[in-house]
């Protein structure tokens, strides 16, 4: 499991796309560019609390959207494959066979 | 562009964990199964053009859906570059160097 910032970029990264404007500003500025909750509620005039509820629901929501369309975790699963196909590459023992069971592996994971 | 019917079923198995079960439930029967509008409205006892109108908001989603994460889409451009790397690693005269480019160009794609 990845830790719960690194986490939260990768979802923000896979899931923004299906937030709304504002849910996506506080994300930004909580988890890219590090602001405080505290400097986040002054930015836009409200409460710190508020800020929270806004972030913690997006994080919550997020969430849901993995785990319906689980697009980080394929993503891992991809990039695990794309790099044993190029070490697999680099073998010079390696067989055309070879290689192609990893590509076929990686064409299953769709 | 794809064919409706295909490209719908294409969206579907992208973003069906999305829809409620009563949207799935019409997009099988429809698009999976080849039933009727009208054998669909007499299966759940409603009208005809209820159906309609679920369907064509439930198609309406999904390209919604496709139109902010470009599941489909990302899917196909990968489908060619597998494609293009199986060609690649059964040609002898292929080098690593080359087939390395196909599978950066695939691992850029995410």
């Amino acid at each position: 499991m990845l830790d719960k910032t690194l986490r939260m970029n990768y979802l923000f990264d896979f899931y923004q796309s299906l937030l709304t404007s504002k849910q996506r500003q506080y994300m930004e500025l909580y988890y890219l560019d590090d602001f405080s909750l505290g400097e986040i509620a002054e930015e836009f005039e409200i409460s710190r609390q508020a800020v929270y509820d806004n972030i913690k629901r997006t994080e919550a929501m997020l969430e849901e959207y993995e785990a319906k369309l689980s697009l980080l975790e394929k993503f891992e699963q991809r990039s695990n494959y794309i790099a044993k196909l190029k070490s697999a590459i680099l073998k010079p023992e390696a067989t055309p066979e070879e290689i192609m069971s990893v590509i076929e592996a990686l064409e299953k994971l769709e």
